[in-house]
């Protein structure tokens, strides 16, 4: 997506670590009509799949998720981080190990809101090495659910997350993908 | 916003503890047409304030701050709760109590997405002792914006925080005041 792509260069910085910081419209600050666009392509590359539900995780998926749903007219479920006193009943369960904070996670969702009647997309603002989509796929086999693929704004293709999932057949559609980047370059895959 | 009263009382179960679950449709599980109609009530309710920004806080309140930032076409700065590596620079801070985890958070603001110039709408699933309202407002008064007010899906009338910051002088709406809970019944303020 080129919009994608030109915001990145103009707004994105690469901090130590091979972290790109893109606080200013997609994880801190959020341009909200921008993630409605970014949505919008999503639905436009998922369009006829029977999709019924957008699953995410929190926090930082949850506007591109809510974007997409915006433009599929489906519900979001996020994974939950924590376990919190206003979850009743059974959940789904898995463990996500995240790179930004350097721990593992317990993530959860309830088997309310997920059935074997769904067709899952799953959505997330970045893609790096792949931890937080495969915690997520492990929740949508827990379910019974059909996974349609997943979707993500911006993929660090040389961290082989997304390249690692697509050899194991599930459908992965970045709107950016990174080749390589450096204190002062961005090179995306053509 | 009688359509949410209606949502509440149709979806909605009270668990121990004052907890009303909404998880089918605000914070777990999230009806996104039904959240970008209510972010369009907000938006009628502070139309004419010329807000430049929506703050909440994560990751709960993010759904319906996008609901309201889609109708308004301002961007969304959500407060973090975790410090991470992708933060760079300054930061507002302050810490918040929440009621749901029985636990404090200090939550932070990058300095580059509040200014003085900017004038601000709060924005929160849930309105009960407000906590974390005064947080948000704290993180207001050091970044030298202006408030605008403070708009939140439910209100739990019965714990007085709304009224609290009220009588402070601040602009509180909620789409659903609830004045009383039981196991089996909502009583909404008229």
């Amino acid at each position: 997506m080129k919009a994608l792509e030109e915001k990145i260069l103009k707004e994105g910085t690469v901090l130590p670590g091979n972290i790109l910081k893109v606080g200013s419209f997609l994880n801190h600050q959020v341009d909200v009509d921008f993630i409605l666009e970014m949505g919008r392509e999503i639905a436009r590359l998922f369009e006829n799949c029977g999709i019924t539900k957008i699953l995410t995780i929190e926090t930082s998926g949850i506007p591109v998720a809510m974007g997409a749903a915006a433009a599929l007219h489906v519900p979001v479920v996020f994974a939950k981080k924590h376990a919190t006193s206003n979850l009743s009943g059974g959940v789904f369960s898995t463990v996500v190990h995240s790179y930004t904070h350097g721990r593992d996670y317990t993530v959860v969702v309830s088997c309310e809101y997920l059935s074997n009647t769904d067709v899952v997309l799953l959505v997330d603002d970045f893609l790096a090495n792949g931890r937080a989509l495969e915690g997520l796929i492990d929740i949508v086999q827990q379910s019974g659910a059909s996974l349609a693929g997943a979707a993500c704004a911006i993929e660090k293709g040389f961290q082989r997350g997304g390249d690692a999932l697509r050899a194991r057949g599930v459908r992965v559609e970045s709107l950016a993908v990174i080749d390589s980047m450096t204190d002062d370059s961005v090179t995306f895959r053509r």
